[in-house]
């Protein structure tokens, strides 16, 4: 075989230890908040029949598929592209599973986009999904809401809110307008984009898409209506409550916020926007997005809505279904940037070196003894000179050395480090793991 | 759009909730050893440089991989087909790594072989691997078989054994036959089988290869070996004492020994085995798989060895690496074949219910207390006769049900009910939690 130059695709890359372990770290807590809510784990498969994936992403979506074959094999596959058409397709196949089916997924998704690695954008990203199928109880909704407040709390980001919006209000907004349902996906394309051109540049790009001045103007004053959550609702209603749409759209969130509340969420943490629309059209009841608050300008952390045409993309019966996103990659730029995460090369909290006459089976006893009482343990392998051993513990940021030697250890003991401060005491090795303990996590 | 049939691609498959809970128990057991002998977690792309992976897997192997394009994109890519040949890649690209490299990695491979549900073999399967690479030091194979042996240990399964060889003596068994290192290949391919077609036909097998008799006799002889390690190997050496290469092997597994007994690894569990080669070609040391004891043939649970020419695969320099694999889908199957594996339907541990009557709010709240307090819950959101809700709790084994009464949530209480029993208990809203735990976890 000819050798080849070890590189890889680009936009795709490896996550190596140092970003990995604090991954890790914030998946843990984050699927315990997610199973607390009663959510259970779901895996799909990588590979879909591409016909399943076709006609669900919009025509520019569609190009980013990546297809998959095997030589001489005639099947059409494609890489998952989301994780919400997949939980369509397994709904549809599983008529057993128990409704309402609370499921969360973390998976990788694959899109042929351009790749912004600056940015955090890939070709190979985690989605993080919780979805609720098969009740139209705005309970499920709420949950979703209380989900990620606690997500994002439990993450430990401080300064962030959770706004919240109804469809069905932005539908009776557009009617108040004067503007028929045709036009509701074009006037929400661009009220979607208030947050990063502004107000005014939403007004300006309405009247270009052909929007009456009138119209843009009541849209725009509505808009503009800021507060407390429930004052919001009111002055709106007092504004659009003659249409049908309207008046549903606000009952449900007067409703939502009341069992959000009843979920712990935090009262000053939900804020009514009526300029959110969540982009994808499938959403049809609340919608909700939480994004940082503050100077910085972060763009949403993750949110979702109710989409209760979920089952029609397989031509089923509709499904009630309700489901919000938290974006990873996104919330760990955010802890990155505020220093609340800490890096690691390595798990381990103690490496364990010996002199070159130490009898190494009696420091690798060491070891054993360390990690049997859940001390994480590195074990210098080579015979080398002190100093270069430190120095690796030093490269892999390991916060304790223990030192065996062979006078010490017949003693049943062993020296300590802690490679912060220099400090150094002997002990029994019985006592290495209760020292590091309570010495603390940071070492 | 036309609405398609939801349907899977052969050799795939959902992970369902009762199989994805107990499974992702398991991965959180076994990364927990892994991280206390001080091995940090690494992911790699699903979609590799075809060119990366062509050449490494023999042409069998090569026919299996799946090709990834995106529609009008010259790229040739393909699905990762194993996590070695991914580590190789990596390691070469990032010198920056502190060596030794310990790492963990658990991720699908996908692979067109011909799917075997009932055996568990698929087309998309997880792979979970441990390295150490850049050190020659027999102490991180001992770790391999440390970190086997802790593993299989943590997930539950009584009866295995660490059965270990060395490539290094089987060529010394080999020569001591009288063949040229050029057999190597063919004769340890045979001898490979011996668990599962028994001696008798190896030795068919090597003869119908043309494998002289006398060579034969002494091959098999040599493999009836059987007794405490030490012993083996003493026997082995005075027969075979006289080849280098057997001298070397059997000097490794002396101290390979000693370091995994002095790593905690009980004596009773190893065994040299003599005809143990680990089919893989790319293996230059100790060798070593764990196998179940006791009536069933369940084969390998996992295993591994010392490869040494790992960064050859690109032209590289050799890098000293030794690595082991779990084999997570067998493992599963074992103890779900012992009833030691729990499945769920869903992680919530209490149903919360209630009375048509009740506010609604109020019940929400009684789940949110119990979620503060780490109870994983599933709140019932419709207002539907209690027998209703009581037989959810049922087909999802929800273990308890939180019954919230307007009369008594006035009160500060609710009724709890253990569904196993139908025990049922009126406490303060505050005692819920801590009744479930004082239960134990199987509720």
């Amino acid at each position: 075989m000819t050798a080849v130059e070890p590189r890889l695709y680009q936009g795709v890359r490896d996550v190596l230890p140092s970003e990995l372990i604090p991954r890790n770290e914030l998946l843990r807590r984050l699927t315990a908040v997610f199973e607390r809510f009663g959510f259970a784990p779901l895996e799909t498969p990588a590979m879909e029949y591409l016909d399943i994936l076709v006609g669900k992403y919009g025509a520019e979506g569609e190009k980013l598929i990546y297809r998959v074959e095997r030589k001489g094999d005639g099947d059409a596959l494609a890489l998952r592209y989301d994780l919400t058409v997949p939980l369509a397709r397994a709904v549809a196949m599983h008529p057993d599973l128990p409704r309402p089916f609370k499921r969360y997924q973390i998976q990788p998704v694959w899109r042929a986009d351009r790749p912004q690695p600056a940015q955090g954008r890939f070709r190979e990203f985690y989605q993080c999904d919780v979805d609720t199928v098969g009740t139209s109880s705005l309970v499920a909704d709420a949950e979703n809401v209380a989900v990620v407040h606690e997500g994002i709390l439990t993450l430990g980001l401080p300064n962030f809110q959770v706004k919240i919006n109804h469809r069905k209000l932005l539908r009776g907004m557009v009617a108040y307008a004067g503007l028929p349902p045709e036009k509701d996906a074009d006037v929400l394309r661009v009220v979607d984009k208030r947050d990063k051109i502004g107000l005014d540049e939403v007004r300006r790009e309405l009247v270009a898409e052909g929007v009456p001045v009138a119209a843009v103007d009541k849209l725009t004053g509505l808009m503009e209506i800021e507060g407390a959550p429930e004052s919001v609702l009111d002055r709106a209603e007092a504004v659009v409550g003659a249409e049908e749409a309207a008046r549903k759209g606000l009952a449900d969130l007067r409703e939502l916020l009341g069992h959000a509340r009843a979920l712990g969420v935090a009262p000053e943490r939900l804020v009514v926007d009526l300029s959110l629309t969540r982009g994808l059209d499938y959403y049809t009841g609340p919608v909700y997005e939480v994004v940082l608050t503050g100077p910085d300008k972060f763009g949403s952390l993750g949110g979702g809505g109710r989409y209760d045409d979920l089952m029609t993309l397989f031509g089923r019966e509709p499904v009630p279904a309700t489901g919000v996103s938290i974006g990873l990659t996104r919330v760990l730029a955010a802890l990155l940037k505020y220093g609340l995460l800490k890096t690691r090369e390595t798990p381990a909290e103690a490496l364990v070196m010996r002199f070159p006459d130490t009898p190494i089976d009696k420091a690798l006893d060491v070891a054993t003894r360390l990690r049997a009482a859940g001390v994480a343990v590195e074990f210098f392998y080579e015979p080398d000179r002190l100093k270069k051993q430190f120095a690796h513990a030093e490269k892999k940021g390991i916060p304790w050395a223990v030192i065996v030697g062979a006078a010490e250890i017949a003693r049943g003991e062993s020296n300590l480090k802690r490679l912060s401060t220099g400090e150094q005491v002997t002990l029994p090795v019985a006592d290495l793991a209760d020292f590091i303990r309570r010495a603390g996590p940071a070492g």
